[in-house]
């Protein structure tokens, strides 16, 4: 199995994914029968973008607002804050990292619900939590983390699903796995693209809303795959100071998806391209956004807009994968990192 | 005013704002009268990084979770969360940008106690509020934010004193004024210091625990003036997969300050210039983390961890306001950002 091959093995794996409903409206009734206030999550990587995703989808659907765990207050400071009210939420795909399992611990310690969202039923993560949500994502071989990605964000989902016990959403997400076929669908295309990126060193990748999520996803697998120095942003963040990097032809990559800030996106994008003559790669399924960008890619119509990012950052992979290969560097040996990383 | 004379304001600024105890005070008793389980935080930009700052001093000082507040669900979604139980902080030098604005309106309408922290005290922003702390930084003419940021910090750290009603931080924050002096005294070794990078086009900037926040403004301040690339980390999540991005002579500038996470700081700083071959830039007041780098900055001895990001952000703000000049750009005007910068 190979990064290429465990992006297209996603509709199969977030279609099992769906068949565990029950389990997670178990876990829905037993955050309900404790009187939760927010929620409170670390997470490292990958998985910490499947955390900002849950900051937008909790406070949106469910009005739980939720605050990023800063692990080293847990270890190295131990002077953890106190934690009543939280409903304490770890996400991890190897459930191994100690300074996140250090934070599940504090939880339960405090008395406190706690649970972890990992694709390692057996990890001392999940055996530090009240609840585990399994992933099930199969083994992930490669190191840089697709499948797993997709498949937490299908876990909160769910989760929210669960939790506002909404019968439209549960609809919507029946139909997820047909639009990310629809979407890998775009491989060919996407590969060919990539060759216009062959000697980009640097970019920003730009994304609001839930799609924040899918910016910071997109961004941390060009890190880790080709070695572009890829800097994520909200478009509103942007504006407080980085757009002065903009210059002439600079790189910027967007996901911009139909809702409620393709607005303020199509004004980001318009203004990078008219004013700051920025080089536009546009992920979205509304053509006034791909029609500034030399280089468009067209997402499924009729996606719901807090699904997206489960649709939006599979072309983004397939992206990543196809420039490593384009700068010839090798999709499964990424230098420097591990499947793994242990920090405290 | 230039942006270097409002760098050397600080001491002046920060020893003013010192006067304001009582005040400080006064708003520490309101938010103890009520039953306050976590801070719901919103800012942008600089004040985003004070916003960090306060999530390590909060947690580490006062055992309050902080949340970051995702301003677009107050605005674009109309979806805020219940905010029962929250504090909920804003803080903006101008006090001007709506979804700021927004977030604290949504507070109080839903019978939160409200606070903003701003250097504009008839603001939009403060109108809204049922507390104010006056920065009192004096008006910022430089685009770039100096001393407002540390005085944001100063506000927050005061804050943070009165809450624990703590004679011993008090006493550390009278001595913070010449320790910034201390810092400043470093002005010509940095800009001599700066020409190195004269060609430099992209960096990442580590930090960690507390001096996490310094990693992101140090960083936000380059890309403002310098439009360097630069990206900041915390050193934990650097080696959840960014490492990878590191070649021989990739620049990777750090704050390494003595405390809690100093060993952890130490280890990476040896493993990226030993394994990595990277080139090291780095603030800190050890001289074990000085000994790998190529360029050092030593900071004043004897500061307390909990308020080295006001001390350890001065020579990086000197560094970034010295290497626009040695790029050739104008410190005073920096392309495409203006000083208020209005988000919805």
């Amino acid at each position: 199995m190979t990064l290429h091959d465990e992006i297209f093995e996603q509709p199969l794996r977030l279609g099992s994914l769906l068949g565990q409903r029950q389990r997670v409206e178990e876990i829905a009734a037993a955050v309900r029968r404790r009187e939760v206030r927010y929620a409170f999550l670390a997470a490292r990587g990958t998985s910490d973008n499947a955390g900002r995703y849950a900051n937008y989808l909790l406070g949106a659907q469910n009005s739980l607002p939720v605050a990023l765990a800063t692990p080293s207050l847990f270890t190295y400071y131990q002077q953890p804050p106190r934690l009543d009210g939280a409903l304490v939420v770890a996400i991890s795909q190897s459930g191994q990292s100690p300074d996140i399992v250090s934070v599940l611990e504090e939880g339960r310690r405090q008395g406190c619900l706690t649970l972890a969202v990992t694709n390692a039923p057996n990890s001392p993560l999940a055996q530090a939590a009240d609840l585990v949500l399994d992933i099930q994502a199969g083994e992930e071989k490669a190191v840089a983390a697709t499948k797993t990605y997709t498949a937490e964000l299908l876990a909160l989902a769910m989760l929210s699903a669960a939790l506002k016990n909404d019968g439209e959403m549960w609809n919507d997400l029946e139909r997820l796995p047909a639009f990310v076929e629809e979407a890998i669908a775009q491989d060919g295309a996407v590969a060919q693209m990539s060759q216009r990126y062959r000697y980009m060193q640097q970019c920003v990748v730009l994304g609001r809303g839930y799609n924040y999520a899918t910016a910071f996803e997109w961004a941390l697998k060009l890190k880790e795959l080709t070695y572009v120095i890829a800097e994520p942003y909200s478009s509103a963040d942007f504006q407080h100071g980085p757009i002065a990097m903009v210059g002439g032809g600079f790189p910027v990559l967007a996901v911009a998806v139909n809702g409620r800030v393709l607005d303020s996106m199509l004004e980001m994008l318009t203004r990078l391209r008219q004013v700051h003559n920025a080089e536009l790669l546009v992920i979205s399924d509304d053509e006034r956004a791909l029609e500034p960008a030399q280089s468009a890619i067209l997402l499924p119509a009729g996606m719901p807009e807090w699904l997206t990012p489960l649709v939006s950052i599979v072309p983004a992979q397939l992206f990543a994968c196809h420039l490593t290969r384009a700068k010839g560097y090798d999709t499964e040996a990424p230098r420097a990192i591990k499947k793994i990383t242990e920090t405290h």
